[in-house]
């Protein structure tokens, strides 16, 4: 949760005349996202969220990013929409960052989840996959099965000083995965990414996702299989059967899944817990003690391992 | 910058429930303020800033604060209103913490003032201590003479690690401040901390004053000398005598100077200088090395109390 890049005035002013939005009322940096700096922008026209990308996203990749939002908003799906500058293009300069402005969405994300708001992201992840479809375009998964091994390589050292045993643990568990992982499920764009801070409720009515920047082209059911992870535990890390089961019968409203992906869902779920476990492993191990910025737990993820180690089958998540 | 204490959904309804503005859309903390934590909240009615006061701040001050920022709007300075709720009160409980909202003011803080913006904030500043005359409540000033030794006390271990020399520079500049600080001039009402970052702008209006959890009662023309300090020096450190004398006529287009407080500003100027270069160094000292977070530089006060030290009257700061 940071502001990494602060923005002048002036420079912000000659961003924005590019655009048909107004003239500038005000911005503030916002706490939210942490890989990129975010403003909400207030002009006479409207309210956006500015972004500025920085380093830790390839620039690359944002033309997949923000086509994507645009695509899926086009199909339905309720979702910050880029803001195209008069040239027609989504990407921009601001501060020596590439930078893009996206319409400002009303909605609050919930903090504890209930098996109602899981049957809604369920609903709204079924539907996320199937308008993803048609989207032309393609990006690896640069955090699935291959990408593993050298975050491990990158946190062995320091694991076990986080929790005894640690580095042992993920080894045997990412050599297994390595052997195990499914192969030629049904692919295409998922979320990646979507836990409780990324999608919005207004009352009991899901209002919109946001925060594709990890959005890539991959195994449908992995993306079931992280927000298994991500909305269906509970704060003691015991799994909640009723929120798996309203997640998955949510999804597969929208979308049913095939037999291969319902075998595939306790494998693929101990790869997400290990995904999360050791993304959030090498943050913890990089942040020098004391500092005021505490990372996510990746303690918690090691106990969502477990759990979904003990997994015989689908059922266990609640799927019938 | 920073959101300290996150707020839930079901918390926040709660508490808006209390107030008459409307159904809760959206609300994100915003990465300002050092003290506490902030959020702009949208609800069916405006935009408003919820506060949460944090530990640093003294619950007993808040009515003094929440009143000051009442009175003054009344009296026509643009400031942030404090938004009453049902039972008229302007502070309430959230997360365990004080909290209060405030109207939501347009403008943006200037990263590089201009000698106009200079002129626009002395004026402002003169306006704010006339409006503060008749403001019953009275507030001692913790950050004057009086407080610094025991800031000394708490920095002076790790100052020389800090900058060669620090320690001994900041003890006789302390004695000699103490010695020599004006008694007996105009007192009122004080921001204490109008930095660029607590000054809206709009094109080249100022459009409203923010932040007044520093303000107390105390030497006015004292925070004349914290504006010079804040506002008329370069990236650089020099002075800039064009934007000083700009900022002392607009403040004395609201009001005069008397002689005293003429012939006390540099010393008042040099009180300023310490007073910043203090707070940021026990800061900086309490920050572990390696930190994301970088608390201001101390230096940079440093360098200005030098300047201070080679003024010999008010007119080197462009006072005519």
């Amino acid at each position: 949760m940071a502001v990494y890049t602060d923005v002048g005035v002036d420079d912000l002013e000659r961003f924005l005349a590019g655009y048909d939005v107004g003239t500038l009322l005000s911005y503030k940096g916002i706490a939210e996202g942490v890989e990129n700096s975010n403003f909400l922008v207030h002009t006479s026209s409207a309210h956006f969220i500015l972004t500025l990308y920085e380093k830790r996203v390839a620039a690359g990749d944002l033309p997949f990013f923000l086509g994507l939002m645009e695509h899926l908003a086009r199909r339905g799906i309720t979702c910050p929409q880029p803001v195209k500058n008069r040239a027609g293009g989504m990407l921009g300069t601001l501060a020596g960052r590439p930078a893009a402005m996206v319409t400002f969405l009303d909605g609050m994300w919930i903090r504890r989840p209930s098996a109602a708001h899981c049957a809604a992201v369920g609903e709204a992840l079924g539907k996320l996959h199937l308008a993803g479809q048609d989207f032309p375009m393609q990006r690896q998964n640069a955090l699935s099965v291959a990408g593993w091994r050298p975050l491990y390589e990158q946190a062995k050292a320091g694991a076990d000083g986080v929790h005894s045993g640690l580095g042992e643990i993920i080894a045997s568990e990412l050599a297994a995965l390595e052997k195990s992982w499914p192969r030629g499920l049904p692919q295409g764009v998922i979320h990646a990414d979507l836990f409780p801070d990324n999608v919005f409720f207004l009352g009991a009515d899901l209002s919109g996702l946001i925060d594709f920047y990890f959005a890539c082209t991959d195994t449908l059911a992995y993306d079931v299989a992280i927000c298994l992870n991500a909305w269906c535990f509970e704060p003691d890390q015991s799994f909640n059967v009723t929120k798996g089961r309203a997640l998955l019968k949510g999804y597969e409203k929208a979308r049913a899944l095939t037999a291969a992906e319902r075998a595939a869902l306790p494998v693929l779920a101990r790869g997400a817990a290990l995904r999360f476990l050791l993304t959030r492993l090498v943050d913890w191990l990089a942040v020098p003690p004391g500092a005021l910025v505490k990372p996510k737990d990746p303690i918690e993820y090691f106990r969502k391992l477990r759990f979904h180690r003990a997994v015989k089958t689908a059922a266990d998540y609640g799927l019938t």
